[in-house]
């Protein structure tokens, strides 16, 4: 689901039972060297925004971040928040099922409605 | 293997049949957030570095970036080349292997001279 949109990246969630935000350059890029310099900055910055905003509203056992894209080679960040009782901790969620995960979460409406306010407040500087 | 160290970060090589290389903080920072932003700067453009050096010398058919440190809270950037041929592609690395894989890459040695030559003129700059 779509969540934010501007002329160089959008934000999607994926459905999960951890927090899972996908970010996106709006172009096609393959790879994040291919970025020209301002998407690439952006899709950084708000990587880094969506990290510290999951640690302050789910306080995580750790966040984790990665760009595959080895299915479809359109390029995208992956950010998500970990608890060691998710089904696949410590494995990244890509490994090996742990146990069947049991997590009891804040509202992710208000996380990412908290999340919309500081991306709407760094578009406008 | 560590290949190369600075004041701020420093990069080894992972043993694995790809071309993989992690970027670490010298300070043992838990998130990316956590870093002072001198120490973030680098490690983001060291990254992109890397990917750039790797698509150059290898021609992967997609760099896999990762950042996870569950097992070990401490900060690092996985750096990858895949190749459709490796054990695990289009999965991650991490993924289910999919066959045995074969590869026949230029030399590893050669590619790391050549990352260090280029980490060189940055220290420099």
């Amino acid at each position: 689901m779509k969540i934010y949109e501007n002329e160089n990246i959008y934000i999607e969630v994926e459905t999960s039972e951890i927090p899972w935000l996908k970010i996106f350059p709006v172009k096609k890029y393959k790879e994040l060297s291919d970025c020209d310099t301002k998407t690439r900055e952006e899709l950084l910055d708000t990587m880094l925004l969506v990290e510290t905003q999951m640690i302050k509203f789910y306080k995580p056992k750790k966040v984790n971040i990665a760009m595959f894209g080895n299915y479809l080679p359109h390029l995208h960040i992956h950010v998500m928040a970990r608890f060691e009782k998710d089904s696949y901790f410590p494995e990244p969620m890509w490994g090996k099922k742990q146990r069947n995960g049991n997590l009891d979460l804040p509202s992710s409406e208000l996380f990412v409605k908290n999340l919309l306010i500081d991306l709407h407040k760094n578009d406008i500087l």
